[in-house]
């Protein structure tokens, strides 16, 4: 196993010391139980928004903390849910009064742990609502999965309601924003080659020189088909035309498209297929109004990519264009 | 070979293709000969500033391009030097009457063919000035260099630099700003794996599974030892060490700490790594004020790291704080 860490059981520790130490203005940590919170939470009178998961994803959900965006996250051991008790202390920690949404990827670790933390935080007299996200269209169930699992979307539903949230909107809006960029929204991934889990200390799965796996899951979990390598404009065909006609997207549909790194492909690729998707949007009369290129949810050092389409409107798009300080994201400030 | 690409030879088109069609609000894109300049482009009485070199390292040089950083950037083939015509023309685009400064990278190739370029841009009249970057401690002379390397440093060159032409510093203030800074920065970095170029398609060397190279440039050159995989902690003393006596780096200095990952390396390893980096600087008494960690330049996918330190003063904070606007480094705007 290759991997530029001490011991594997301390990855997760020593990763959240360096954010600690990195981005003072824009985060604290706390340890035992681990989450990050940002630097001037609880913001009062703004409803707090927390998600967590499996870590070995960054910059999701830890750098993704921040205004505009994420008031807490709640990160998990590489590729395992985080507990209860870590969702409850984040809970309280980013409470401002106006109550706090949990967006939760679904995976049914995570379900099933952020509803007991919900249960405890009403118990105590918090206002919690949560949402669950689910927009990979490749498969049905999987593996950690009852339902569809929650994929790229999430970054754009954790980007669009913190604006929300930053405006000074509702819980309850917040929350049916979430579920509305939810039904809006579809992904579909692939990949070149497995990653490895530091404790595993071997690949999660073995793939052969000469095939790529379409519709696999950010843990390596099966996706539709394994075959033969194929092109990138081949590739961007097989992950666009299940997102299409899932929804479906129709003709004059305006779009954000986010073509995601999965942490081991180079950006001049994500570009080549970026071009191919935007061809492909435009021959179904889909226009791409906003987007976004790069390794925002990642498997490790997996090599693939997965392509998200979410329908905008007006409201989504100033969500979208809306100012955001975090370390994995950007603007206007 | 793995690779999300069509042809080989169409990569670098496909990319530009590909950022011409998501980043209209930030750069045109020009083909034959191929070069990126910002869209506002030339900007009447500010200093023009361009780098460029192989393609394969990105987001360097084209995602740097926008206001506060670069005003054109120049993709050679991966891993190949542009040519002059690029350049000239670049040079030609940006110019807006303040002249125009080269920020080249220490490769054989590159010296010469943006040397040629500049001859070419004077004997049209156009002020130019180049300014070399070295700034790798690994090796003294390499594959494709005589003298230092230039790496890392680059990046926050070009970001100080852009923000210094935005102030309306004439041609002759950044450029000995450049100098400055690559006089005052140093780095020096390490891979796990190598990568495989495209049209090579096969890896540029063979790494063991248990070996790593220490002091490895951003092509694989050869670095200064291969040995067997040790601890992160341990990379970073071995990186960290002869960064720190080079200068020197003392007591009481105040600098920039850049880790860098080369393309394949995950986000959580690069916090594992800043968070001993800040560390053995505290051991040094150096005071780490300003951080950037990601893959800022890369190596297509190798996994690995670079890191990079830049003694810093109040006009270089001033300078690295300034807003910038392009697609792979973005703040205050």
């Amino acid at each position: 196993m290759k991997k530029l860490i001490n011991k594997p059981e301390e990855v997760v520790k020593e990763e959240l010391q360096g954010i600690e130490l990195a981005h003072p203005d824009l985060v604290k940590v706390f340890y035992d139980p681990d989450f990050i919170v940002r630097v001037d939470a609880p913001v009062k009178g703004k409803v707090g928004i927390i998600s967590g998961g499996g870590s070995g994803h960054e910059p999701m959900h830890g750098g993704f903390v921040g205004k505009g965006m994420l008031d807490a996250a709640c990160p998990g051991a590489v590729f395992t849910s985080p507990t209860p008790d870590q969702m409850l202390a984040a809970t309280k920690a980013v409470d401002g009064g106006a109550g706090v949404l949990h967006i939760v990827k679904n995976y049914t670790g995570d379900v099933m742990n952020f509803e007991m933390a919900a249960d405890l935080a009403k118990e105590e007299g918090l206002e919690v609502e949560a949402v669950v996200i689910d927009d990979d269209v490749a498969v049905k169930d999987s593996l950690y999965t009852a339902g569809r699992r929650g994929v790229g979307l999430t970054v754009l539903v954790e980007k669009i309601c913190g604006a929300a949230a930053e405006e000074g909107r509702s819980l309850k809006e917040v929350a049916d924003l979430a579920r509305k960029v939810n039904s809006l929204g579809r992904t579909m991934g692939m990949a070149l080659t497995s990653c490895t889990v530091p404790h595993a200390g071997k690949p999660t799965f073995d793939l052969p020189e000469d095939e790529m796996e379409i519709g696999i899951g950010i843990h390596g979990e099966p996706g539709r088909k394994r075959m033969k390598l194929q092109s990138a404009d081949e590739v961007v065909e097989m992950l666009m035309d299940p997102i299409i006609s899932d929804i479906p997207y129709k003709s004059g549909d305006e779009v954000l498209l986010f073509v995601n790194g999965m942490g081991g492909t180079p950006l001049i690729e994500l570009y080549v297929l970026y071009r191919k998707a935007v061809e492909v949007a435009e021959k179904h009369g889909i226009k791409v109004v906003r987007n976004l290129i790069g390794p925002y949810i990642t498997s490790l050092e997996m090599a693939g990519t997965s392509i998200t389409m979410l329908k905008m409107d007006a409201d989504l798009i100033k969500l979208w264009d809306a100012p955001v300080l975090t370390a994995g994201m950007r603007k206007g400030i």
